[in-house]
């Protein structure tokens, strides 16, 4: 049974100058699942269609970690009310994203294959940082004011804390606090009092204790806060004339909504005006959030604007094959951290680049996947700022665990297993983490890279002549000139041959 | 029966200035073995023993990567052989160096168990680069001559490369290549040929092209090589007079040199004037590593000069407990290149120090222990650079992988591991990965590394006042103020006696 599903159809505008895209995002969110359908064009989004369903996924994660099957069937049932709109949506113009309940979830994988093939499209999970980098991005531009902001994102399973100035953020974060996790653990039987709101209150100062002394020594005229629990409480605010502006939390208001609270005695009895009664049992929590964020960060009010995450996916999806493209940027930014010898990363990449023009035929490999090859090559080699010794491996663990912003899990991992299979043996067992979909096209990938880098071993100034080239479904055929005496490159290629023939790949040298 | 066994017995200065201390050093490498005693005062050391063994313990590593029954019996003889001339000398004053063999070798572990038995002493393996900062640090005592040289260092599994200037390294590269993996992998059968040399030689030039590039662009005045083969080689030039100078390896005469090699045909029949029978058959292999390095490296010519890894040992020694302590500046490098924030790492080690000075006695506790709890102190945030989602794993792969100068490999991995255990639950099964002799005393560090940062979650300008802490065998005792309701640190207490408990350790609060 769907629950507060609000539908709102915008008009699609006829006199757009440019023809528009329609986009769509899907955001699984811990507490809500949401929809949203929009046309894009000159850089603004023209809503098509706005759905919300409170799904409660992290609600159904039990002690052990594990989402309950009850949870599981209703997120499956709110995807299929979701599945019509995305009828007349083009693959590459839609994206679904997961978050806290899905990055924690030890049984995530069985939701995310049967989600998928209901819906028929890929679900990326996405880290905490990118989740924020991405709520910033819709904020961003919701918001008309200048000037230096704090956002707010109290969801079910994780809060985001972004500080930035028009549209670069300058921090971000993701605590491990929710209005949905925070109700099980610190509300489990229903009890609602004083104490267990201070308990609640105090773990969230525990996490917040992380981040208060650097976003404050950062600072921000304006701080905003989105999703339902701010918004929630602006409304109930608003309803007991407990605030001097529809839309803000004051700190005063805020206390007298506390007291309400508590008077309640139960979850189940949470009742008040301007609170929608599917929000109730999860507000406590997420009003305890909101008061231990008032604490650390000494604040006196905050204003609630609508434009979160998935208003933030369209906007990063209208944005990329753009020169703007956030991925790119990230790894020019990895390469300055890890200092990156770029003369031999731009020489593997236009090597590779060659490589790949000539065996996507036969290979059926497409322009995005190109991308990965060429982003591969830009960081292939990160891990020698940590040790050169097994810097492939290195490289694979800071691509694996480093917030990449532009960039999904799945994505990041697909990177990650590029670089460490760059070179020495073939990751043959690591190899079978990546998800299917991944599995031969990645290691097709991955050979031209190793092929890329083996031409440049030597780190010439300019890559050089890329030899004769050849794939079929299993082997790559090389032909080179012929030599007397073994050179650095045959004898590179011998050791290249074995090391693909131990992972069950052919490589044959003419 | 020893083989070269060497004995230089120096007569010890009586006219020092200050009282000399004895310091020793065993060097287990890869080829040879060996013993250096020395007194050290006034920045000087004073030779008292050398001893050197070809024990060839890389020879016994076959295909499978390990080490033979064979390789570990003549270790363990040569040791014993050793053992006499440390009878003097204290524990502090004696480090047991492993090198590429034992860092490469299955069960190097089995090895290393009985060594320390036989000696009573620990063996530390080290990294690559720590190989190569102690070569130049003993390299660069010995050499009279300022500039900027190029130290090269052919050992039996690995080849050091060092640019330096004075005391100050500027390039440290272990590459895995020496003249006993070398022989067994280039010469199986014992045949000596032009194309095996070819072979060998190309081998090694695969292994240089990583670092070519790089060392081109810092360069160098002086090139100078230390170890077993370049000495060897210099000895055979001067003996065939194929050098213009005793000591100094020309490119003309290193390939006449390879031509001399050649027609032998076979390792067992290498026998040149200047050359060691005992050098023999791992000599061609050498001789490919040092024609290699000439050819990438564009060598007219390459100086002998002795001093090397054991010597740097020494050395190091000596620097320990000073405020030159190499480790200390290595983690203030980590918490630059990391970004650290140094005021929270100060403040978190000025509240560990208190911690430790009162259960240091009952928890017995050594101040080269309290040295690893502050060094811990001082870089546990280094993980936040990469993600503040699971950072104390971050930081623990950090240390556990890079090159980090002045560690042996187990101080590294405890460094690691301590790190590792900063936050949330404790890391069981990780511990279990420790030596049996770092495992307690570990674990009582790692409770007040916690305890330190917990007391300063909240970011202070200045560390907290310490609370009350005694401490028995198994419990730590915290004695806090009365409360009336709970706070930040009584929450955060609660939650670590949870997390302590289910290690198995006990945290009581009154």
């Amino acid at each position: 049974m769907p629950k507060d599903m609000s539908l709102a159809a915008d008009a699609t505008s006829t006199l757009e100058s440019a023809a528009p895209t329609r986009l769509a995002a899907i955001d699984l969110g811990s507490n809500s699942f949401h929809l949203l359908v929009a046309n894009y064009a000159n850089e603004r989004l023209q809503v098509v269609a706005r759905l919300g369903e409170k799904v409660q996924l992290a609600a159904g994660l039990d002690d052990s970690g594990y989402l309950s099957e009850a949870a599981m069937q209703r997120a499956l049932e709110c995807l299929a009310r979701f599945a019509p709109f995305l009828n007349d949506i083009e693959a590459t113009n839609l994206r679904v994203v997961g978050t806290n309940a899905l990055r924690d979830a030890h049984n995530s994988q069985d939701f995310i294959e049967q989600a998928e093939a209901q819906l028929g499209h890929p679900i990326e999970i996405i880290a905490g940082r990118e989740e924020a980098r991405l709520i910033y991005l819709g904020a961003a531009h919701a918001l008309a004011e200048n000037g230096r902001r704090l956002i707010v994102d109290i969801g079910g399973g994780s809060t985001e804390f972004i500080i930035g100035e028009a549209f670069e953020p300058r921090a971000l974060e993701s605590l491990r606090m929710g209005c949905v996790t925070y109700t099980s653990r610190y509300f489990p039987d229903g009890e609602l009092s004083e104490k267990r709101m201070r308990r609640a209150e105090l773990a969230a100062l525990s996490e917040l204790a992380n981040i208060q002394r650097p976003y404050q020594r950062l600072g921000w005229d304006d701080p905003v806060g989105s999703s339902g629990t701010i918004k929630a409480a602006a409304s109930v605010l608003h309803a007991y004339q407990d605030t001097p502006q529809e839309g803000v939390i004051t700190r005063a208001g805020l206390k007298k909504l506390r007291e309400r609270l508590i008077k309640c005695k139960s979850l189940d009895k949470v009742a008040l005006d301007g609170l929608k009664p599917d929000r109730a049992r999860v507000f406590p929590a997420g009003v305890a959030i909101l008061g231990a964020i008032f604490e650390a960060f000494s604040l006196e009010k905050m204003r609630f604007a609508d434009g979160a995450l998935r208003e933030g996916v369209l906007f990063d999806m209208a944005g990329r094959n753009t020169a703007e493209d956030t991925r790119a940027k990230t790894l020019t930014h990895l390469q300055r951290i890890y200092d990156v010898d770029t003369r031999q990363a731009e020489n593997v990449a236009r090597t590779a680049r060659q490589l790949f023009d000539r065996v996507k035929g036969p290979w059926r490999l497409s322009e995005e996947q190109g991308h990965f090859l060429h982003w591969a090559c830009l960081v292939h080699e990160i891990g020698l700022a940590i040790s050169h010794s097994q810097f492939h491996r290195h490289g694979a663990y800071l691509l694996e665990h480093s917030d990449l912003a532009g960039f999904s899990r799945p994505e990041q991992r697909l990177l990650a297993h590029l670089v460490r299979a760059h070179r020495r043996k073939f990751p043959v067992k690591e190899w079978q983490a990546l998800p299917p979909a991944q599995r031969d096209a990645g290691a097709r990938l991955a050979r031209l890279l190793r092929l890329a880098v083996l031409l440049n071993h030597s780190r010439p100034e300019e890559p050089p002549t890329v030899p004769g080239v050849t794939a079929s479904e299993q082997t790559l055929t090389l032909t080179l000139p012929e030599t007397r005496e073994p050179t650095l490159l045959s004898t590179d290629l011998e050791q290249e041959q074995a090391y693909l023939q131990a992972a069950g790949f052919s490589l044959t040298l003419v």
